[in-house]
């Protein structure tokens, strides 16, 4: 059962997201940043995930596209700050339908009772922003992904 | 004479400053981007300016450092999300002496009467760490740095 939280106070700007994994630490964090893995978790369900770039490394970039039923693309891309597997990253994201609407995401990994907790950091540059986002529907979509991510990785231990 | 102003308001999570220079746009823009240019600008006055790299391009990657009189070196680094010049880029910032805690910043130029119109918003990961860097007296260099710039821009024009 998904315990996922999303957590935004009034007023911050930032969503601090936490959800634990039934496998070990490893084997997620492979998961999350493996691009042949990224297209089984990252998005909706009923889209398609391609990975037009996901150089997983410090400095790196990444470049992925949604594509959904009727042809339309939606692409996001962004930097990567800092890599300290397996315990965590730090990324810019940006969605190429609002240019220069610019997040920032630390995801971090720890060791848990039985498994994995994960926690997300996306920080905003403005409180309306960041409503933007949830708004958008950005928690279905993030319980959606985190969802499948579970499913992944019960499928690799 | 200076009108930079430095607001950070309470609980949240970024810091915007704001100056005008006594330059056209596109004059600015190349002192603040330009790696020969940096070291004149970037940093206290009583230290001196290194640029290990600094590849301004969208996702490009930079480190400077900033030796002090007795030699001891200070590493800051960080990745290049977006450039549109001459108007704005995006960019992380981590200093070395604090790893793990990172701070995205969008710096802006705008055309103003007379000169450039500079906006810098720096969003941090938490509240804290934002109040850490007001703390560490970042008020006083970043005024000693703008100060610095305009000396520069007023150099090229």
């Amino acid at each position: 059962m998904s315990d996922l939280s999303v957590v935004a106070e009034p007023g911050r700007q930032d969503i601090v997201m936490t959800r634990t994994f039934d496998a070990p630490r490893d084997v997620v964090f492979r998961a999350m940043t493996d691009p042949a893995l990224l297209p089984k978790w990252w998005g909706l369900r009923e889209t398609e995930t391609v990975v037009d770039r996901f150089d997983f490394r410090s400095q790196g970039n990444w470049r992925i596209v949604e594509r959904d039923a009727d042809g339309q693309e939606y692409g996001f891309h962004g930097v990567i700050h800092d890599v300290s597997a397996p315990e965590s990253y730090t990324q810019t994201f940006e969605f190429e339908g609002m240019p220069g609407h610019v997040l920032m995401e630390t995801h971090r990994l720890e060791e848990v009772d039985g498994g994995t907790r994960y926690t997300s950091t996306a920080v905003f540059q403005s409180v309306e922003d960041r409503d933007g986002m949830l708004a958008s529907g950005m928690e279905t979509g993030a319980g959606q992904s985190m969802d499948q991510l579970e499913e992944l990785v019960r499928s690799l231990v």
